[in-house]
């Protein structure tokens, strides 16, 4: 089983980043853009045999207490067989 | 309309963050990982109204010329009404 991570600042939180990358796509005339925000994205293959309640809860353990800083980050994430 | 764009290091390339993101999850007792890969998310807000063809072309260039190193990333999208 794989376990998709997205962890991105939140929104009440400026993001420098992206906000860097969407004025160069502007200098670079890129059209068509209003927002660009950037995040990190975590791919965890998880041990074989490893039941959903048991991967899921292991999974939202690892994101909340080491992946993600609570304080201006947040995140979401999705499993796969 | 939204972009989704995830960045991921190639498979034949060393992940040197998620290699440390395992070993430390090791160390604090995490349980049941097997792999841990780090990537980089995007969120792009597209103008209202734009074409789905129009995004998908937008979203592909700027995700292969702009975010995307392609000698040791590759990246993969999906857009969102």
């Amino acid at each position: 089983m794989k376990a998709h991570v997205y962890v991105m600042p939140k929104r009440t939180v400026l993001d420098p980043q992206g906000q860097t990358i969407h004025s160069a796509l502007k200098k670079m005339q890129y059209k068509g853009i209003c927002e660009v925000r950037q995040g990190k994205y975590f791919q965890i293959v998880l041990e074989p045999g490893l039941e959903v309640s048991a991967a899921r809860e292991e999974v939202e353990r690892i994101a909340r207490e080491v992946l993600t800083n609570p304080v201006i980050e947040e995140f979401s994430y999705r499993l796969e067989d």
